[in-house]
């Protein structure tokens, strides 16, 4: 197993992805091959000691940027993100990770890897902390203007990654909608609702409409909805909870008598950031195309590209990609789409 | 000022709304007439001692259920909704309040009094709590499938609302997307943007686009977008908000030294809690149909509703109307839409 990590990608690169590579190569043992700059990686590598057997460094001259186009970085062929990629193209490699451009990465991703047979659109999803575990939630911005299928697709994708990578058991499948009832909805959401249906005669765990408070209520394990709207709906969550930990430290500041228990409270703040912390989760995984890729965020810590390092490498040894073309042969092409 | 009450709308109905009809009269002097079963609401205002001549009773045979299709709730001529919403037709009174089935009465005040002049949509808006102040978002859930024109009317119809209303000085208005740049969105938000700019060179104060993490940062005053996506985003709001502090209840909880310092937060929490309480601001308007008419939470306690009719007649009294005709005229109807 050989994960792939974008050195030059994300706010504080590379410093960020070096330390992450170092960390996942000691922890869980992966190898892993840093693509970027040489003489950069290697000044960053040698603040650490680590299994140099465990390391791998392969040159790119150039960097995409994060506010980079991705019709201009498409063009710069010697950029870590294409060579990175390329990499996986030659089975030189088996997963792919970077906390770069998002829209480069996908652009790229997709230009050198291709897409998996049948999947009309690749999504970019999330994984969200929920009362009683985890919400897949899919797409959350690669996408803006959905067809019903693409939806059904989204469905079949992100069930499978539920079932192969996230290890749940029967994963059950959500449609994101404005009511429960199956005449809710946009003209999309109402024509997608018929061809889950559909699907769910041949087999697909599609248990009806999520509304907005579903995300987190825990009561489905895989939400599709289109790009748009999933982008929507984690930059308010990420703001949201930041903002409600902000007003609620406010308010134990402002109350003489709360401020004088804030201390006792750390341990249970500690762990309640831990469990609405994306970094725990690692990256976003990009369904769809030919080899595994994850998406970290720009602003990632060390942790989270470790995580995301190990998310990849599940991702890889899942063969999730040949379970996500076997369901679109089997239901994901419905009534004539 | 009147204000009609629903009586009989909202999850505990006649009970909540008899009681925020006598803390409205009681607290800041409203006339208010409910209407629906006058011997239930006889009794329930048995319950109280208030000014009699600040409460009327108009009598309705018929009530809207919670889960009625607007369709047949239309049909019912005699409920609470239908008779009060006659009454503002009949300029027998001011505006109108109620906790019932939304899309009822969405349909029935929209058949009973009419759109406003040159408006294409009436929408739903709510208010927001942010860390500066507030946020008036719309739509929420009255126009599932929009054109850009319709954002552009959301825009002038919240731009007045938080003037003359809100009495916000001059309102950031922006439009809800995926991204900073004028290029971003999906096919709606990219035709809005430039009606939206088209706008601001005849006084609109558009200034640009609002992300996810906007709705409640407080860059904006007023920000627009289709009901889907307000729906979702208002919904995942309200759960976010429980389910961030029930985990942290959970972290406390489960942390013996966090437990002995939970009552020193009480104060805390309380303030928090009144923060983000959607109670303390009223109910959403219902904008761009000829009388203010203003939709409560279906689940609203007595203050909720005691506030929503203090919005009603605020409404009443600032001549909204009036000026989001003339704004509709003057810059709603651009670009030959």
């Amino acid at each position: 197993m050989k994960v792939v990590l974008d050195a030059m990608g994300g706010d504080n690169a590379p410093h960020v992805p070096v330390m992450g590579a170092v960390q996942a190569a000691k922890e869980f043992g992966i190898k892993v091959i840093l693509v970027g700059d040489e003489s950069q990686i290697k000044k960053e590598l040698s603040k650490y000691s680590f299994p140099i057997e465990k390391i791998e460094i392969v040159h790119a001259d150039d960097v995409v940027s994060m506010d980079e186009l991705p019709s201009k970085a498409l063009k710069k062929k010697n950029s870590s993100l294409h060579i990175g990629t390329k990499l996986l193209k030659d089975k030189l490699a088996d997963a792919f990770v970077s906390a770069g451009n998002t829209g480069a990465v996908m652009a790229i991703s997709l230009f050198t890897l291709g897409r998996l047979k049948g999947v009309e659109r690749p999504a970019i999803s999330t994984i969200l902390p929920s009362l009683s575990g985890k919400t897949f939630l899919l797409d959350v911005g690669a996408n803006v203007d959905c067809k019903p299928v693409h939806l059904l697709q989204f469905a079949i994708m992100g069930e499978a990654y539920a079932k192969y990578v996230l290890k749940e058991e029967n994963p059950k499948v959500g449609l994101l909608n404005i009511g429960e009832e199956e005449v809710k909805g946009n003209d999309l959401t109402k024509e997608a609702y018929k061809l889950l249906k559909a699907a769910r005669e041949k087999g697909l765990n599609f248990i009806g409409n999520a509304e907005g408070r579903d995300i987190y209520s825990g009561k489905f394990d895989v939400i599709v909805c289109d790009g748009f709207v999933g982008n929507v709906a984690l930059k308010l969550s990420e703001s949201l909870a930041k903002i409600l930990a902000k007003i609620l430290k406010e308010e134990i500041e402002s109350h003489f008598i709360s401020k004088l228990g804030a201390i006792t409270l750390k341990p249970a703040i500690k762990s309640f950031k831990k469990r609405i912390d994306y970094a725990e989760w690692g990256g976003a995984p990009l369904l769809g195309v030919k080899a595994p890729v994850i998406i970290a965020h720009g602003s990632s810590n060390a942790k989270a590209i470790k995580n995301a390092v190990k998310v990849a490498s599940q991702f890889a040894e899942s063969y999730l990609n040949e379970h996500i073309e076997k369901n679109i042969e089997r239901y994901g092409k419905l009534n004539g789409y």
